[in-house]
């Protein structure tokens, strides 16, 4: 598995000519390594001196931070499994009609999951994005830069997915599918970088 | 070493309550990552049929951006090995005069070892932007996302960076060097912004 790789290694294999790891399993990375932040920032809050007003808040917010960072983590692997998926439909015979058709019916299935896969990564990174806004406000303002990074890399994370869940879309037939999805797309886009903005003007003052 | 861990434990190390590795750490791994992706795009390209004209460029990109990978790899303990060198100074007797000079000089000394760590990191960043901008514009289109990728990894990588030497920067005495340090980081922060969206803009006409 991927996530169980060395960093050095997981690295190494993603700079490689294959095409998976790529920027999918990176954005679920990134996006792990936000919700770790976030994480941090309220493990170093709860149950401090002079933080006992916010330390039931913060404990909440470092366990729901962990299941992102849990399921982000998984996601590294689920992104480069599902562009596998792609890949083996790719393959598949296509000498008579009916192979043609099941060839076409599977590569439409895998290309579906493929972005399916990605969309759960932006919403889970999109969904770091208030907690790290709580923490910032709340938490021990010497992890502040922690917390900030964290914004950011959710940020990267969460529009580094749409793009894979975009160029996905690309190759799908089912128009309605596409249009939906591709709305949902174009919000979360929008939503993550006015997030972002007002997390950090709201920082800064 | 934590280059050497597992993503997994270094993700949970990360999330804990322990200061390091935090947002300096996650930084320099956004921009090896980067690196990784760019690396990438030009070894799916140069070899290939189609790409014969760009080969050559894509080999010596490829040879760059690794470079940037290792370095910015090995930074991800830099950064958190200079942290523990603050909070040793931190640590030092201060029960003498003479002691509290040592002291206060070895603060000094690890604050700004603890600046140039994030400083160098975001000039390699900021250095995989351009052989970013020309695997987009001229590698295998079928990687294109990953590139985009790289490019908002490789700028999320500079920012991090930059708030991690502005918040070492607040803590050291040497005004002339805090001016000069400062000012370059303003201009570094300025340019990613502006290198990321020409890169963006670029590619999408």
């Amino acid at each position: 598995m991927l996530k169980e790789m060395r960093i050095t290694e997981f690295l190494e294999k993603t700079a490689s000519k294959d095409p998976v790891p790529g920027g999918g399993s990176i954005s679920a990375l990134a996006g792990a390594a936000a919700a770790s932040l976030v994480e941090m920032v309220a493990n170093l809050t709860r149950g401090r001196k002079g933080f006992e007003d916010v330390s039931e808040e913060m404990e909440s917010i470092s366990r729901k931070a962990a299941r992102y960072r849990e399921r982000l983590t998984d996601a590294i692997d689920a992104d480069s499994a599902a562009y596998g998926k792609v890949m083996d439909a790719f393959r598949m015979p296509r000498d008579t009609d009916a192979e043609k058709g099941a060839r076409s019916r599977a590569i439409q299935e895998a290309l579906r999951l493929a972005a399916e896969v990605p969309l759960a990564v932006a919403k889970d990174a999109l969904g770091i994005l208030p907690l790290a806004e709580t923490v910032l406000k709340k938490g021990n303002p010497n992890a502040l830069t922690d917390g900030l990074v964290g914004v950011m890399m959710a940020k990267t994370a969460t529009l580094g997915a749409l793009n894979n869940v975009r160029i996905n879309l690309a190759s799908i037939n089912d128009v309605s599918y596409v249009a939906r999805v591709s709305a949902d797309v174009r919000e979360m886009e929008v939503l993550v970088v006015q997030m972002e903005k007002d997390i950090l003007v709201g920082t800064q003052s």
